[in-house]
């Protein structure tokens, strides 16, 4: 049985295997607290080895997904030094590289402002559906600081030569042209839309195996830095012992019998 | 003269400077039996040395390209246990390592089905012409298996961002969905456009010296893992002898006289 | 005060604190002479340390952005023998380098030609504003010889799955094409609309600090080659000093007191 940890600043909610996680800090468009940071780190570590849950919908209330760091925050680690403004920085690169490598598919619903921390956050997501009207953006430099934690997240996610462009103007855009630069997968045009979408994603994540999808994973973040040869051998073993596993073999007996495989039912 | 191997599952014809290569099982749509990959492979190694084949076509019979892997050879395997599986994935990924790597310029004519192993083949070419009703995905995860040869050679060609989505969804998407994503160059409406488009690519490859061609090819495969500076060292000294060898003496003397050089004639 | 080398080939503008640089060997459409490299790098290195120059708009005179290497250096360095065109070759790829990490944000213009040399240029910008109807190609295998210091920045620009097709093929394409092949940010109709959007692209660079600007920019250079941990750590550090420094402080008054901070202005 799943134990999810208690949170003040999520909403959790687990539903036919789906972990839906709303940031729910609304009246400052749900800005990145130290103790969201915190909960959303823990609620993940809560699922690190759990695969029964397939997915995880990570969304805002209040009609944004997440506005940016929390003034507040930094206000507090000013009376603390320099060093507490280190780690509070580093706590959510950490969040960062977590939700990245999270076994379950990590889906981002996006909406309304997506900016600095929150941008950070849908460039993490195994899927992301955006509305068309969503404001993207990196405002970090016009503050006078640095995209620090998020820039090398953004860089793996659309590539060098877009995030140049959007971190040294903070040129801000929406979901359309999120979807063209290859940030979202998916560009919507209302609530609807958006929540159709999400139930086709969820879907066919079903209809995949869960223990197949989690080293797929794995192997699809490794292949962007370990070496080629080594990667392959390690993958072929993977392969064998997938074929000859449970999954496996109720996947192959589900498609010769013409009938869905016990997880996708 | 190119001595090419007999082959039972492919039909090989060698035409004016190009090799058209066609899978050539129909009947499974050309899956990606054990003496394909070995077929396919031998074929490789004879040219791995012979520039005067400018360029592979490579295609499937039938009206498919390929639509992954044999079903009986993972039954044969599993009479052999589970070396016998590791080993039969990893030779198809040598397959695709050999065939990114080959000197030629590769070029891939997708129809049909583009699943699986056959999705990985498409990845290494380096033009990829498809017809926009091509049916594309990576089924592997529904099966309870993994792509596990396939999927650092997706995430090569279309980065992670696009990758994570397909492998974790299975998503099916045609020719022209494989055009916005990178995956291919061309997206087509007809085999005759397709057959035209072929014969435009095959026209400027034989505007292309040979040599410089083979050896341009193998610096941008480097390019993705080799540190720069070292690189462009080495790349001067390439350059160098270039431009005092035999192609580059020629190809400067029919600029300056306005003809075609001899590659092209 | 900046001190500016004087330049044969190259005509400089300092207003505002955008550094106007301007190919200009308009009779051979600013093809890249030895000198013309020399000139670049040492106005790059004049600036290294200044970054109250805060942009640098590189653009060609004469309606041609550059057309590639000169042929008269190739035929004055073949009477040197090879070892002057292995130095030739190499001395514009530490021009690239030195491109891609010059602090200040680099605005590339491109119109009439932008082949070889000058799609290298191209490549190291931070923005890039095409005319549609800009000639892009990579035409050097079709001569015998390889772009061999471009090729590696074009694979880091566009990736290499379009980077095969190009310099496999020596196609030509147009700024429409390079604006959907990532190689370019906006791709424009007009003279005065490439003037607009520049003008644009400028006002965004300067409502961003300048010291935050450059780190951030070779924050997103290293993402591409350094490990994450050790670079999120690194770049942790850069956040807290950024947050204490003279520019996080006033960036940070500024947005409380509702208005533009000093390097806006």
């Amino acid at each position: 049985m799943l134990a999810l940890p208690d949170c003040d600043t999520l909403l959790l909610n687990l539903e036919g295997g789906v972990l839906h996680v709303t940031l729910n800090r609304p009246d400052s468009r749900n800005a990145m607290s130290l103790t969201m940071v915190s909960e959303l780190r823990a609620v993940l570590e809560s699922l690190r080895n759990d695969i029964s849950v397939r997915a995880i919908v990570l969304r805002g209330a209040g009609g944004h997904f997440c506005a940016g760091g929390d003034i507040k925050d930094i206000a507090g680690a000013r009376a603390k030094g320099g060093d507490a403004y280190r780690s509070l920085n580093r706590a959510f690169g950490s969040l960062l590289e977590e939700a990245q490598a999270t076994p379950q598919v990590l889906i981002a619903v996006l909406e309304g402002a997506v900016l600095g921390g929150g941008f950070g956050l849908a460039c993490v997501s195994d899927i992301a559906i955006s509305h068309q009207d969503a404001k993207f953006g990196l405002p970090e430099t016009t503050l006078g600081i640095l995209p620090a934690q998020i820039a090398p997240f953004v860089v793996k996610r659309i590539g060098l030569t877009q995030t140049r462009r959007l971190a040294l103007t903070a040129a801000r855009f929406n979901g359309s042209e999120a979807e063209r630069l290859g940030l979202v997968h998916f560009s919507e045009t209302s609530s609807e839309a958006i929540e159709a979408r999400l139930q086709q994603v969820l879907s066919q994540v079903r209809s995949c195996a869960p223990q197949a999808n989690a080293q797929t994973k794995a192997l699809l973040l490794a292949a962007e830095s370990e070496a080629l040869g080594p990667l392959l051998d390690r993958a072929a073993e993977q392969f064998a012992a997938a074929v000859t596993g449970a999954e496996g073999i109720e996947g192959t007996m589900a498609f010769v019998q013409k009938r869905a495989p016990k997880w996708a039912q």
